[in-house]
């Protein structure tokens, strides 16, 4: 499965308002606690790889993200498994050599248009953004769905620059 | 958690016969398939560690076992976490560079004596086997437990050598 995803700093009010005009549908909004992890044989910060225990309510997720495929959005290999008890997945993973390395919380506004799904996201210690997702089975007609989720996103009227970082990222880069 | 675990080889009719007489609860009868993986920055076989991921029925668990901590029994740390997807769980693994070693296949009937849980385990290519385990909170009183078990795996009149490897490497050793 390969996630194709872009990212860009938004306003919340504007994109709100243009998700309802497009008749978007919502989704949910979820408080999302993450935790990265970091390798006992590589640096995922050197491979662009990133190990994540994610918490949400009530639910938690495991996912591995591979390298990034192109060079303009997010897009990578991406599996996501839920988990019944993450307290024990890390107890393995850190019994394992993994280490933790940082966490990222953030309120997410989850909606879908046009195939995609859109995510208004505010996050701590680094503001507002809205991220645009979809999957590809595999690497073929991968371009295209990514300029597709770029048109959608224009037609909401988010005009800034797509940002290639992982939130994770830009925290580390802000020295948090 | 610690895992303390004795295991013989033993007559299958006598032992239920004695868990019948000795007023032992029977719990299940459990079909169990466990994928073993190693590690990509250390030998699981020099480290005596192992990971495994087991499925039973619709169940499955991915388990860490540390290295054994006396030279009797097989008492080591053990955690072990339910896992709701194991097909993605493994994807996961595997694209974090461990890999697939070997399989191991068993019929277990699980009983419970005393305190102890008591399987009766038909091992693919081994043989039929007693497994007794239980658990401790920590190092203090585990000799005193495995003793007990001991003590419980003879009043059942299994007479045989204590075996100290798992499965796995009893189907290494014999050049699976």
């Amino acid at each position: 499965m390969i996630e194709i995803e872009i990212k860009a700093r938004a306003d919340h009010d504007e994109v709100l308002k243009a998700l309802k005009e497009a008749g978007a549908s919502f989704e949910k909004t979820a408080d999302q606690a993450d935790v990265f992890y970091n390798a006992p044989d590589r640096d995922f910060g050197e491979t662009d790889e990133a190990l994540r225990l994610r918490r949400q309510g009530s639910s938690a997720y495991l996912t591995y993200k591979g390298k990034k495929l192109d060079k303009v959005s997010k897009t990578r290999k991406e599996v996501e498994a839920q988990v019944c008890d993450p307290q024990k997945i890390e107890d393995i993973l850190l019994s394992l050599g993994f280490r933790k390395t940082y966490s990222v919380f953030k309120k997410r506004d989850i909606y879908h248009l046009k195939g995609a799904e859109i995510c208004v996201d505010r996050v701590e210690g680094l503001g507002d953004f809205v991220e645009l997702e979809t999957i590809a089975e595999d690497m073929s007609g991968m371009e295209k769905k990514r300029d597709e989720l770029i048109s959608v996103m224009r037609s909401l009227g988010i005009k800034g620059e797509l940002i290639r970082e992982s939130y994770l990222e830009m925290l580390l880069e802000k020295g948090h």
